[in-house]
């Protein structure tokens, strides 16, 4: 039994540096130009096969990746939810779905390479669809979807979806700019993940209240 | 004299050809992914060191793919400049603003992949360097930037810096979301690139405008 124990531990240790030798060049190459092999070699396995042995194939790599934040995210997002009650302000819903990430990577402390990681994924043809299964997976994130939606003036539908698409590329994008000149301390706005998502919230709420123009060639 | 001509008609006819398969490849995979001995491949070019021939470093030939449509695109904004004249509606200077690149891309017809490579080059910690090196470029960005700023209202530099940025990722990502969209006959909102400009800069207008938080805890 003991030795199932260690054994486990050292199979828990690798499949981590794996997971965070695989974040890391995604993030900085990009996924479809990092290969399986040159992940296991940043892992530091002598076996070239160990990403395959223990994830499969890069997709299901990518989706580990995702699921090791995922939960943290759940956590924060769950907390905010709950302190929101039945608000009818807009700001206090966009808040639940703005922070989580923002916070989640303040709480990975320096530096991290998930917000480019994301990016990257939502770049790609193919694996964006990981991200939106995942997060359709999310019941705190359907029900701050609903919560936004009951607090908006009336719009078409057209326009509401519009809007979500925005504000989920500002998300990933306004994250992952920020991750980057943290990197290689290059100037960003705001000194803290906490201000750059208050100002991602005030950006958010004007957009989502923004008037709609309506008539002649604006379908 | 006629045989230069010839000559000079077939290299220009070459270029155009390893341009168009270039965008192509790095819209749908990613610049890092594809070669630039791929890129000659699906050029048609028998000569493996085309690219390298014509063009030089990827680099080199990912900016004149930029530059490719950046003389159109400067057209297409030098005439909506030339119409808002000294207005003071912020509105008038945001469309000028965000019109250009699906003015562009409509004008190309379906399918197109600009809008994908942008949003690849963007994404890329290296080449986004020449995004905005073409962009600092242009006289007529510049006025507008400077004629956006001077219709908002007063606001810390911070947060003006912020907005721009969220502008920007917004003007990519949004074109690129849709472009994908067309290409893979999913379904997408609005049903010209004119409308989808119409709500980007709707929101747009709203995110400008958008109360800022000040106090505690919001640098």
């Amino acid at each position: 039994m003991a030795g199932r124990t260690v054994r486990a531990e050292q199979v828990s240790a690798t499949r981590e540096l794996i997971l965070t030798a695989a974040e890391r060049l995604f993030a900085e190459r990009g996924v479809y130009a990092v290969s399986n092999r040159q992940v296991s070699e940043a892992a530091g396995q002598g076996n070239n096969a160990a990403v395959g042995y223990h994830f499969g194939t890069k997709t299901d790599l990518v989706r580990a990746i995702i699921r090791k934040h995922a939960a943290r995210i759940e956590e924060i997002r769950a907390r905010l939810l709950a302190a929101v009650g039945d608000s009818t302000d807009v700001r206090d819903w966009v808040d639940c779905l703005v922070r989580p990430v923002p916070e989640h990577l303040a709480a990975l402390g320096s530096p991290t390479w998930y917000a480019r990681f994301c990016a990257q994924v939502m770049t790609d043809p193919a694996l964006r669809r990981l991200m939106a299964e995942e997060s359709l997976s999310s019941p705190s994130l359907r029900q701050i979807v609903e919560g936004v939606r009951r607090c908006l003036p009336d719009m078409p539908d057209e326009v509401r979806v519009e809007r979500g698409d925005m504000v989920r590329h500002l998300i990933v994008h306004v994250a992952a700019e920020r991750e980057r000149a943290l990197a290689e301390n290059t100037p960003t706005p705001r000194t803290s993940w906490r201000g750059a998502a208050t100002g991602l919230v005030d950006a958010v709420v004007g957009m989502w209240l923004a008037p709609v123009t309506r008539g002649r060639e604006i379908t």
